[in-house]
């Protein structure tokens, strides 16, 4: 089959690699749809960072480089494993990605984001940028009748976003304010109404995605290249954000959000820092804030929650979607594409069989 | 009266000022016993920090320095105010210091600690290192009978470890590491063992407090010059201490709780940080920690407490106490011996009726 393969930073070449073949648990998808995430970027930009490097094989996969990438997909089973028993050929489905060892202290107690070993799909091991993907049947969650590829595609980034509204614990006729306007955030923005936040504020410097967070409901968007945003949120809630949701990834974001959340809040932070910032820990301690740290996602407590809150189009996902490539075009329309194109796109999917 | 006044960073005078009178709702106290706390120092080697400066007067108080310093202590009530109800001289009290607007969105949720116009008598108004001292009555415990002048002073620091452990919600079986065994640490050391903690580990790098420690019951201690009080932690623990109290106030000693902390537990900051750090919030999102500030105490949660836990002996306060001087000895046998002697002096009480 054709797969997107990952040898290095900057080096991911369209190749054929063999069919997959499912273990006893497994199924073989064929893949409808692959989105690129801001994580599979930094793999090719700055990576190999969550993908095994030569010589360093992940203790779930025993795999190194080179890996398929491709961590937000659904697909149809076009093949099951001896011991399936939910699915079988023909189904549509959406996986959670996450793999967990199952053995550890936290996986015995299901707290699977807090897994040492854990990997995913497409990082640790073969994911869903290719014509076929294996994945375990117990991940699997159903598609609803008439859910579209992409927005099953989207609900991996929906499970992140569901997973920080809930760590953040937003509730009724909160005030809710995301730092970064890409997918998580905006799927967060979306997430936090449906936990029942009255005002929701998203900061961001690109204008399209600030268009975006208002078409989909925002209070109020914010540019941080024209202000400050704490001042600014301060402003807008007269006491600061009940609840910040970290989601920007740039060093300087998570003590921003800390600041700007109010006394006694919750900030959680959910982006992938890239790097150390200078930060005085008086910021937690004045105001007695409380920080929340968001990994992971775990089948089911969040990527079921996103299948059914996409499927139920509480939270859209078909907005974020800025363009559709073919497997042959993932590098040069897909990763390079985002790099020169930050400022009018937002999520690029892939669609293997079109 | 005669009083330890603070004019300035290393300027604390011992003069005579006017005898305090009360407002209709406060208490004249004797002052039994002040300690002498690490905040103090710092007003005194640094400061002013929370002392106002000349031309910018503390909100609540309209005061600037000079003040009066001492915010732990305890006294005989030999006057009160017309209003008063509660207490008639000769009853001996404990006070809470934390002064509050009354006035805030804050305030009116009872959510003192998160007051933006917080103070503490001693601070931003005159306080305890002083022959006599007026309170607010709403603030004032009555003090269990046979409670020490000492221990009774002590309950301030104690209420703020209380308050630690309540934020970080200690509970029955778990495994804390407090960092830092100053008096805070050991008041927290102390009040996690009440809380239920089934191990309590100390990381400190004096050895007096080391022992101090060991002797209030914890666990292990370890001396961080030795080696990484992270690694050892998980050593001891096999996954990470389910809470971890920062009471250091070193800026380094943030970052060390939060490492230290098992996936998912809770970090508790009640050090008052010198100054930032350089901090990777990786270390917050991976392993989905918790991170909690703690800035005061407030009369009726956390104040209380630390008078009852003081009365029935489930905290011991004598045994930190490692010298008692005279108010007229404050700045000679006081500040400047802290600074000389942190190898082998924990708390200092001043009795200025002696």
């Amino acid at each position: 089959m054709k797969a997107a393969v990952y040898h290095g930073q900057r080096d991911i070449r369209i190749e054929s690699v063999p069919d997959p073949t499912p273990g006893p648990n497994d199924l073989v998808l064929k893949v409808g749809v692959c989105g690129i995430c801001g994580t599979d970027l930094e793999e090719y930009t700055i990576g190999p960072l969550f993908i095994p490097d030569k010589g360093k094989p992940h203790p779930l996969t025993g795999k190194t480089l080179p890996v398929v990438m491709g961590h937000e997909f659904s697909g149809e089973v076009v093949e099951v494993g001896s011991g399936v028993t939910r699915f079988k050929p023909g189904d549509r489905v959406g996986p959670d990605i996450l793999l967990t060892c199952g053995e550890c202290y936290w996986c015995k107690r299901h707290q699977l984001a807090l897994c040492p070993n854990q990997g995913a799909l497409g990082l640790a091991g073969d994911g869903g940028l290719a014509e076929y993907c294996v994945v375990p049947e117990f991940m699997c969650i159903p598609l609803p009748n008439g859910m579209s590829w992409a927005a099953a595609a989207v609900a991996e980034p929906t499970s992140v976003a569901v997973r920080a509204v809930r760590r953040g614990q937003v509730t009724v006729g909160e005030k809710v304010a995301i730092f970064g306007g890409g997918a998580i955030g905006q799927l967060a923005a979306q997430a936090s109404r449906v936990a029942g936040a009255s005002e929701v504020y998203v900061v961001e410097p690109q204008a399209n995605r600030r268009a975006l967070a208002e078409q989909f409901g925002a209070t109020a968007t914010f540019d941080p290249k024209t202000g400050d945003p704490v001042e600014w949120l301060f402003e807008q809630t007269g006491i600061g954000p009940d609840v910040t949701i970290e989601a920007a990834g740039a060093p300087v974001a998570a003590p921003a959000a800390i600041d700007a959340v109010r006394p006694g809040g919750r900030a959680v932070i959910v982006g992938i820092p890239t790097g150390s910032v200078e930060f005085n820990f008086l910021q937690v301690v004045k105001g007695e804030k409380n920080v929340h740290g968001v990994i992971s996602h775990v089948y089911d407590e969040d990527y079921k929650n996103a299948i059914w809150l996409l499927g139920e189009g509480r939270i859209q996902a078909e907005p974020l979607i800025t363009r559709r490539i073919a497997l042959d075009d993932v590098v040069t329309g897909g990763f390079d594409w985002l790099l020169n194109h930050q400022s009018d796109t937002l999520k690029i999917i892939v669609e293997p069989g079109a």
